[in-house]
C-alpha cells in the first residue's frame, strides 16, 4: 500500500529552517507517517543561497522567490522559518494558496496579526502548526498526563522560567528581536514558558485567566548596523504572576540576559499530593514527588525517558539512550503530519499560537499599566 | 587572661530554643569568643518544662516566669524564641531591663511593632540580633563577597525562593502562623528570601526600592483547636517582583505548601560577567559561572565549602566535610557575641529585622492594592 | 558539482539496524557528506520482514538473502547489525565481495575471529568501522582533546563503568548474549567502558598494558526457549584493574544487573593538574576541575555541549539544545563515510574492534587465572 | 535525678582532637546522655600548647604528659587523636590504667598491633571505640536498615570509593601517613570505604571473605623534613575486588591523589529489587531505586534527611535542615557513651577496628602477591 505524497516547501534556511528539514528527515524514518514526504522547494533570500540550501538539506530545488513557492500547485505544505515580522504576509499568502502552514513561533509579533492568521487558516480549512517544540518532549507529555490523571492531586502552584544568555552581551547588535513591535525576551522565549504552563496545567487547572506583568529593559541601547547606536525598548526580562481558572497561581520568567544559562526552560508544579520538577538542561528526566510513597522513603524521583514514555520507543527501544533537540522537532513534525491526514487534532495550531501572543501582549499591557489584567478569552472556533 | 562572663537567659525551649542553646555550645568550642558564656536561666510555660529544658540544654536553672528573667540583674543577654506575637512584649521588657536581646525572626508580626522594638533598643544602647540564620552560611558570605568585588560584573537580575511543605496538608490545624496579623508564608519564610536578596545584592545593587506583591491563600480554612474550622486569611504563597536601587530587577517567592520541598531556599543572581546559583538543599555548595573562563570551557562551577571560606575552617580544617544547620546558628551567635564585645557591628540587628518586616508589609500592601509600592526607606539610626 | 553515489546494504532491522538507518538519514542532512547516499537493500530473516523494514527505513528493497546482498555489485557498503555470532561470516563474505563493512560491536565474540576479520579487511583494502557510538559524543571528543593537550597535567588515575539493568531480572530468558563463547556483561557493555578508557587516555597515557579481571556470574541459570532452564556461564558483572603504558592505573566495570541503571556509562579521570567527570546519563555535559582556577573559586565545572564542541554546531547552532543517541550514531556514520572517501583515517576500524576483543579476552583469562595478565600488543598493520 | 559524672581525657588537639571536643559538646546538648561529661584534661606535645588547647576546647587543664593522663584516677575515658604510630602505646597504657578508650582510626598501622589492642581491651573489660564517623550518618543507618529489611531484595553488587586530593601535590612533604608500616591511601581513607561496605552490606550479605588488591604508588618520592627527598613506598591509590559471604561481589577504591575531590565517599548497592546510591559530597541525601514503583514512574528517589531518620530529629525537628560533619562525630560519641553505660553494644569497638586493619592488610598482601587472598576470620570474642 503506497502512501500519498506530501510535498513540502520551506521558506528560510537558517537555524530553524535546518531544524525543520532535519525534523522531516528524522520523522520519515522514525514514525509511520501517513505520507511519503517530498522535500520540494526551499526559498531563501538569494537564489544562490537557496540552491546551496536545497543541496545541503535535501530539497529538490531552491528559489529566491517565496511568493511563487506559496502558490506553487505542486506544494502541499509551507514551512515558514523567517524573521517574525515576515510570518504574517507569508502565511496569509500560503493560506490563500490553499496550503497547510507550519510556522515557527511566534506566530506573529502582534496579537491582531496572529488573530488574522488564525482566522484565515480556519476559514480556508487548512491545517496549521506553530513550533513550540519543547512541548513535544515525551517527559512533558508524561508530566501533562500525570497531572491530568490526578497524580499530583489538586494543583496549587506553578513556577516556570525560560532563561538564556544570548542577549547578555551589551555589545551585541540591534536585531529584529529588538523590534518594538513584538520583540523582547518575553515574546521570544518567555512565550515558551507560557506555552509550557498552559500545556501542562491547562487540562487540570484550566487556562490562565489573569496576569500581572513585569517587563524590564536592562540594556538601553545597542549598536545598529550603521555604526550608530539604537535605543532598545523591548524587555530583556519579562516576568508574570499567573492565575489559572481553578484558582491556582504561579509565575513565569523569560530572560535573555541570564549570563551562563543556555537552556534553562524549567518548571515546578505543586499539587496537594505531589509535585513535578523539570529542567530542559536535562530534558530526558522528570522529577516526581509523591505523598503516596511511604514515610521515610519519600523524595523527588528522577524518572529517565524510556520506551514507557511515548513516542520515545520509536526512536530507541531501550531506556536511557536519550533524545536530542532535533528529535523533539521530529515529534512535532510527525504530529502535524498526522493532523493533516486527519488522524488527530492539530497539536498546536495557529489558534494556539494566537493564544500565546494574547498572553504575551496581556502581560506587556499589564506591565505598562502596573496592574493585573484579565486575559481575553479566545474566540471559540 | 580570663574572659569576662556573659550570662544568657533563654525564653522558649522548642525548635528554636534548642537551636539557640546548641548554637552557644558549639560557638563556645569553635570560636575564640570574647566572653565566657554562662547558660544562666531558661524560661518556659510551665516550671516543670523549664526545669526539664534547663537540664537537657545545660542551663543552670529553669523558670516559668519570663518576666523575672528579663529583669534579672544576673543576666546579660535575653534570647527570645517564643511564638511571634510575644516577641514585642518580651523584647521591650528585656530592653527596659538593660539586656542585649537576640530575637528569633520575625522580629514582630507588624512593622510598627518592629519599629518600636528597634527604636527602643537603639535608645537603650543595647545590642540586638534577629535570627536570619541562612545568611550565616560561609557560602552566602562568599557569594556576597564575590558580588561586592565585582566578580559577576554589574548586577542585572535576581531570582529567589523559599519553599517548604509544612503547611501543605489542609488538615493541619490553624496555628499562630496563620494569625491574620503578621502570619502567612511570605512573613514566615518568604522573609528569608527577602533577607537573602538584600544581603547578597545590597552592597552592589543597593536596597529594594519597589515591590509588586502577589499573596495567595489556597487553603481557605483549617481545623481550630475547638473541633471547629477557622477561616484562613493569610497567604500560602507570597510572591513579589523587586526593583533594586541600581535598576536591577528580580523576584522572590515564599511558599509553605510546596509539596515535597523541605528547604528550597534557593537563589540565582545574574550579572554582566557572571552568575551564581545556590540551593539550601545543598548548602555547602555555591555554583559560579564566569565569562572570564575560556571559550569552550565555561560552565557553572560547583565550589564546595572549605577552609578558604570563612569561618568554615574553624569548624573543620579540611574541605568537603560540611557544616550543618546548627553550625550556621553557631556562626550567628558568635557574630552577635562579637558585636556585644564591640569587635564588629551587629550582623543583623533589630533595625535590619524591621527592614524585613517593612518589605513584607509593603509586599502585602501591594498585593492587596494590586499595584506596585515604593518601599519606605528606613529611618537612619 | 554532484557527489558520487554510495550505496548502502544493511543486514538486520532490529534496535541497531534502525539506529544505522536513522544515522544515515540524519548524517545526510547534518553533514556535508562526501557521497550521495542511496539506501539500497535491507536484509532480514524473512522476506516479508525485510520488505516491511525497507519501507519503514527508506531502503529501496528488502531481501531475506543476506548472502546475495553482500556480493551485490550495486552495493558499496555493508552494515551488519545482526546477533554477534553472525558478524564474522557476514563480514568476511562482504569483504570478499569487496565491500566496505560497518559492523556493530562486538566485532566478533572471539578475539581470534576478530583478528581474522581485521586482517581480511586490511588485506582487501576495504574501509571498516565498528560501532562504539558513545565515543562519537562531542563531549568525549572534548575530553580526549583536553587530556591530550595536557589540561589535566600528567594522568594518574581512571575509573570507568558501564552499568545497566536489562539482565537484572533472573526470569529473563537465555539469549545469544549469554552464549559461553563471547557473551557476558564485560563483552556486551564492559567493552564500551574499555573503549572509552583507551579513547580518552590512550593519546596521553598510552594503551592498557596489563589487566586483572574479576568476572562474576550472579544468575546461575535462566529459562531457555524450550520451557527448561539453561545454565549461564558468562559474567553478569565484569571488573578489571588496569595499567596504562605511562604507569597510570585505573579500573572499569561492566554490569548488566545494576537494578535501576539505564545508561550508567561514566568515567572519572584524574591528573596532576585537573580532573574530568562524565555520566552518559547526562551526556551533553562534561565536568572539569582545574587547579588553575584561583583558590576559593575551584570546583567541578559543568560544561554544556555547544557549537564550541565539534560537531555539535552542525546539529544546532545554539548551545544547550542537546544531542540525542541517534545523533551520536549519525556522527559515527559521517566519520566512517569521510574515511571511505579518504578524508580522514577510519575512526574505529576492525583493528580497533579487535583491540577491544583482545582486552575483553585478556580480562576473562585473568579472571579465570586469578592473576594479572599482560595485554598482547596489537600486531601493527 | 542527677547523672553520674564521666571524666574525659583527650590526647591530641589537632584536627581530630578538636572534632572529639566538639563532639562531646554537641552530644551533651543534643542527646540525653547517660552521663554528665566533664572535660578533665587535654594532653599535647608542649605544656603551653596543651594549656592553650584546654582553654579553647573547654578542658579544665592541659598537660604535656600523656602518660600521667592515662593513669590519672580522676579520668574515666581516654580519647586518642595522635598520629597513628602512637595509638598502640597510648591505648595499651590507658587500658592498663582501666580506662575506656576512644581511638581515632586507624586503630594501629599494623594488624598485629590492632589485635593486641583489641585483646587487651577485652581482657580488661573496658569499652572501646574507633572513629569511623561516616557510619554515624543517619542516611547510612537508613541504608543499612533498608538493606537488612530486604528493600533491595537479595544483594548482588557493591561499588565503593573514598577519594580526596590532599596528597595530590607531589611537592607535599613526606609525613607519618607515608610511613611504610601502615601508611598509604588504602589504610588512611580506603579504610572508610571498607568500613562502609561491611557496615551496610554485612547484616544482609555477610562479611567480606576474599579480596584482590591493587595498590599503586604514583608519587615515588617526596621532600623530607631535612631538605632531602624520601622514597615513598605506600600506595596513593588502593583498590580491591571484594567477595561477600553470600556470593555478592563488589569493589572499593581509596585514593588520596584524586585532584578536585574533597570528600568523595560514595557507594552504590544493587539488589534484585532495588538499589541505593550515596555520595558524602551530599551526605544528607540517599538515592533509592525500587522496582516496586509502578512502570513508567520508576527512578532514583532523592530521600532527604529528616526526623524520620534517627537521630536526625534530635538535632533538628524539621526536615531539610541538614547535619554537618561535627554532628556525625557527636552521634559517634553519644553511641559510645551509651555503650559505656551499658545501654547498647559498642558501635564500633577495637575488634571492629581490628577487622578493618585485617581487611587493609589482606588487600595489601593480595596486591603484593598479585592474587586473591582469603580474609582471615576474626577470632570471636
Amino acid at each position: 500500500m503506497t502512501k500519498p505524497k506530501l510535498r513540502i516547501g520551506l521558506i528560510g534556511s537558517g537555524f530553524m529552517g535546518k531544524a525543520h528539514a532535519f525534523a522531516y528527515s528524522i520523522a520519515a524514518r522514525v514514525f509511520d507517517l501517513p505520507f511519503e514526504l517530498e522535500l520540494h522547494t526551499i526559498a531563501d533570500i538569494s537564489g544562490e543561497a537557496a540552491v546551496r540550501a536545497a543541496s545541503a538539506l535535501g530539497f529538490a530545488r531552491g528559489t529566491s522567490d517565496w511568493r511563487s513557492l506559496v502558490v506553487d500547485p505542486a506544494i502541499d505544505v509551507v514551512n515558514i522559518t523567517t524573521p517574525n515580522a515576515l510570518h504574517k504576509e507569508m502565511a496569509l499568502a500560503a493560506i490563500a494558496g490553499g496550503k497547510h502552514v507550519y510556522c515557527e513561533k511566534p506566530l506573529a509579533p502582534l496579537d491582531t496579526d496572529s488573530r488574522e492568521m488564525a482566522e484565515a487558516a480556519e476559514a480556508a480549512g487548512v491545517k496549521t502548526q506553530v513550533g513550540f517544540n519543547y512541548l513535544c518532549n515525551p517527559m512533558l507529555q508524561l508530566a501533562r498526563d500525570m497531572i491530568a490523571a490526578g497524580e499530583l492531586g489538586e494543583l496549587r502552584g506553578y513556577r516556570g522560567v525560560h532563561a538564556e544568555d544570548y542577549m547578555a552581551d551589551s555589545a551585541g547588535p540591534f536585531t529584529f528581536r529588538h523590534d518594538p513591535a513584538g520583540g523582547g525576551a518575553l515574546a521570544d522565549i518567555g512565550s515558551h514558558a507560557l506555552a509550557t504552563a498552559e500545556f501542562l496545567v491547562g487540562p487540570a487547572a484550566g487556562p490562565i485567566t489573569r496576569v500581572m506583568g513585569d517587563c524590564v529593559t536592562m540594556i538601553k541601547e545597542r549598536p545598529d548596523s550603521k555604526g550608530g547606536r539604537r535605543r532598545v525598548e523591548v524587555d530583556d526580562v519579562g516576568r508574570a504572576f499567573l492565575r489559572f481558572a481553578n484558582g491556582a497561581s504561579g509565575s513565569i520568567e523569560g530572560n535573555w540576559i541570564a549570563t551562563g544559562r543556555k537552556m534553562q526552560h524549567d518548571f515546578e508544579v505543586y499539587g496537594t499530593k505531589g509535585a513535578l520538577a523539570f529542567s530542559q538542561e536535562r530534558f530526558n528526566e522528570l522529577h516526581f514527588f509523591s505523598t503516596d510513597d511511604r514515610r521515610g522513603r519519600q523524595g523527588f524521583r528522577r524518572i529517565e525517558a524510556s520506551p514507557d514514555h511515548r513516542p520515545y520507543g520509536l526512536f530507541c527501544v531501550a531506556p536511557g539512550h536519550q533524545l536530542g533537540f532535533n528529535d523533539l522537532k521530529a515529534i512535532e513534525a510527525a504530529g502535524y503530519l498526522d493532523a493533516i491526514a486527519g488522524r488527530q487534532p492539530e497539536p498546536f495550531n495557529f489558534r494556539a499560537g494566537l493564544r500565546i501572543q494574547t498572553l504575551v501582549e496581556t502581560i506587556h499591557a499589564s506591565s505598562r499599566a502596573g496592574t493585573w489584567k484579565d486575559v481575553p478569552r479566545q474566540i471559540p472556533d
